[in-house]
């Protein structure tokens, strides 16, 4: 019987625990075994790994974070450390890992493929949906629906109040967590990484909004744009509101899988078993359209993930 | 200053407001002045309209339901009527029709352009996901949760009890609901109008995987396939299990529009404006892939939409 | 060290982890060892138990069900059961037994502590909120919350349509869940078990608000009053509408359990050991006002919950 | 016909507008007529209400924030302005004032009932749940599931990881937001007001905790106690963990109304028109133990509410 494992690594993300389940449950169909890896790279430096049969993942899918858990993992940096873990592998005569996480994850995974004999097939999973090839990650359907819903609640107090709200979103080098849920909850301004923050406009629409009848205002940040608290200051002194600053931090990462990432994760963690079985080896499974799609692991980490700045325009013109 | 119209109609769906708010905003920012007609047709016969302004959409995008009001209509069926009500547009000089609906609305709207000089651009609002030419249609994501949460519920108290539970969801002539909720809750078995209904083979199923150890079963039942209560009744003759029944009922169509039916709603809805702007007619506004599409009104309508069976077949491998 | 132990029975509720948690964690605490029981009383006559610590009991809080799962036990009505399962317990030196449950499961927790001299506590969980002696039962929270999001979508779509909607929810003997539902999403009418239904007045009810301009009606029927079924073709007969039924079922049972049903599951749960460590015994914890308060357990199971008919009156008032 | 007034003012909070919809329909129900006033005391003062009818509150019990909206003003603080006040409410014949809201709302209340001889009844409206002679205020069930809600997101990553959360909530005096949500989260620890931080016994607990094999911590603590990136930096210093901050801000006060929340309020609002009619003043309806009761407004505001530090115990016992 072919072996093969499973980890997830880096930030993490909901959805992975339905791909978990979707690449124990498809690699057993298939006749396979699958380990899963402890804490990402650090776990398998450690040795640290079980066998998952089909029961193992039973009413995971539901659940946030990922019960293989992740960790970083400096060693893995080093070829020792990377030397080591291909042993580990060979050891428990592995002969497939798949690798669920971001870019970072990714780029470890594309590594093992390039050293080792070891297929590797990456999936992505990250709430920032900052990877390429793939139109979206495993996760960021699920973030967006957490930060809509409490942008949402802000609304409530915010139309009841005369003030100013900033609402900070994760998103280091990539603004599409902001764009989306400041698209969708009719935020005044959104702030990304991507476009230039102009203090002086921003006051100036927000002023403008008041005098159309406008009696709150809703700004949304991407942490990789401003702090939130700058970003209050800076209102503050150009428009004399009274500003208050939300930050959402990880709970971005957490909740309950929406339907979306459900499905998204389970069709990716079956194409990457099945990927596996076909003798594919340094692909990235992603969705393109409706289709799964197994690519180039290198290409896909390559190519920067580019932000449709139209989606950009829409928000302003609708808000 | 050109003027257009926009109406909802047939069932409602989450997301149609955010198809409102775009239609109206979209349009205002390009020029144009945005009727809004009550009740689809039947308001329409009634010449039962008024301007929609920025601000009359304020605060919708949110809201389930439609803002717009939804009605069915005999008399648009019949010559007479829609004579009467091209007249009805023509007087208001409406050059533009937008339909959000259906299968039964998109087909008024493709008589509307081969019977009057009105330009008519179709958007498809419908949980139930049977429109072709598109991927997907406004408000099934929404639908897919509400439906996936409820029966998220009912696992909590499935793994209490030894019993089974069947779920009757919308879906008269496609079982995509059922399909994709089924398989993201890991449902122990899917009924579908595409799939002939096999009783005994359900039962035995059910049977056996007592027999693994499960101490629960959920059945999920498009309408379309069976009603809920013939499905208990054969499996406890069958099983000899108690069985309880949920029907989800009109509760599908409702609730606050998800990100990504927010999303879709807006990027269709200022496509749609921005399709009759550049002379289109007779269309359909899609979403293929990550694409917003135009397409021949007609020919989506026409063609029957496939649901991905490989779906069923992956709910059954990794249930 | 002493040692006592904890079931759930009959029909459950969301809060029972929170309930056993707390049972778990304070008796640890308080140098107890604690004995968890599978499957209620049909778990106790089969010995199938193990003991809980406080790890045991980590992130099942905010989990619906329960972990100790339920059962119904036709056994443990016999007195030859019984005489089993006090034998089981006293192997066991089993000093205290601590019930989660309802009417029927507490009415075999007052057999156990009339004829053994094992030490009796009950926990009132049922989401019927049917117990006297206590103000609020464990689950009845989580149970409304769901009942009235459910609704609430259900208001999206009545407001879309001309139609009527019937929500069956659950209630056999008391119409505490209908009730209170339909008083806070405004229903149109209430229908429970302790109000002599009028299908008549019913209809004409429907049929004014109708003519007062309203588009759309909602009537909540709890099961012991009548199937929705039923009332929908009396309405449909009465006044024309066209109805559409949903009935919630055991999705009333599930679900995350509220703040409010964490909490009061906590404290009923600490202080249940608490009575036990007083040496209390045939008591059940209540909720009276704010306070934590030990009722003898014969009383509230001999004496019927009222309903809090002014409640009605407020509900019919106020919609 | 006589004539009462209602407002909403300070700080605004989930199930204000069922209180509005309560006091109208109750008051119009009662033969009364009822005003609107807009936002507050400020409102009052430029004379900006108008009458609000039966359907002028449909469909508002289910929406955050309040329809009136609220304001702070300061000339009503001054004897000036409030006599003026007055004599906009005598102009109108207005008998009766119902405020909504919190401390400093009800001690303008107070003050109107000591000055004029318009009759004034005091709702609490408060997320804080800091006032007297009332068991809960309207808005601190709904705004404690949305910060457990949150939190628990939050947990499903913090499993994921090795790291410390450090939660902020409201609760500038009154820690009984942080204090309930960490109880019935399960949070490590819980810092409020009411209790001096001790940050070396804090991370003392994190570490001993995380030494008996627990991976995750989260902390809870109410913004009148600390900032949550005082409370990070400190623990970073003594622990070496990372440490992430989350800023829960006025998502606090939003979203739709819990059940709990619309029954309170809904109970409170019609029986603060019964007080009226009774001829009752200078009166605040509270709730205690079941009991809706009329209680003197200065013995409310002189008292100050304690937190009950049993159920900080209970926290740290459970956790």
């Amino acid at each position: 019987m072919k072996r093969i494992a499973v980890m997830t690594s880096g930030g993490d993300a909901p959805g992975m625990n339905a791909a978990i389940r979707a690449v124990v449950r498809y690699g057993v169909s298939k006749g396979l075994e699958v380990y899963g890896i402890m804490r990402g790279y650090a776990g398998l430096l450690e040795d640290d790994m079980k066998v998952l049969n089909f029961s193992d993942v039973g009413g995971i899918m539901e659940r946030g974070g990922t019960i293989l858990r992740t960790a970083r993992c400096q060693e893995f940096k080093v070829d020792k450390g990377r030397q080591e873990a291909y042993k580990i592998l060979k050891d428990h005569e592995i002969k497939g890992l798949i690798v669920i996480g971001g870019d970072g994850s990714l780029n470890g995974a594309a590594l093992v493929a390039a050293e080792s004999d070891i297929k590797v097939i990456g999936l992505p999973g990250s709430i920032d949906n900052d990877i390429s090839e793939t139109d979206m990650c495993i996760g960021v359907d699920t973030c967006l629906n957490t930060v809509v819903e409490n942008i949402q609640k802000l609304k409530d107090t915010a139309s009841s109040h005369e003030r100013a709200f900033i609402v900070e979103t994760m998103g280091r080098n990539c603004g599409y967590i902001a764009l989306i849920s400041g698209l969708t909850t009719g935020a005044e301004a959104i702030l990304i990484p991507e476009v230039k923050v102009d203090y002086q406009a921003l006051g100036d629409k927000l002023l403008a909004g008041r005098k159309r009848g406008k009696i709150n205002s809703i700004v949304v940040v991407a942490e990789g744009a401003a702090s939130a608290y700058t970003v209050a200051r800076h209102l503050e002194n150009r428009t004399g509101y009274e500003t208050r600053v939300t930050i959402l931090g990880h709970i971005q990462r957490g909740g309950s899988p929406s339907v979306s990432d459900r499905l998204l994760a389970s069709r990716m963690g079956s194409a990457a078993v099945q990927a596996f079985i076909d003798g594919q080896s340094n692909v990235m499974i992603g969705i393109q359209g409706n289709n799964i799609v197994s690519v180039d692991l290198n290409r896909a980490l390559q190519k920067k993930k580019e932000l449709d700045l139209s989606l950009y325009d829409l928000a302003n013109t609708l808000s």
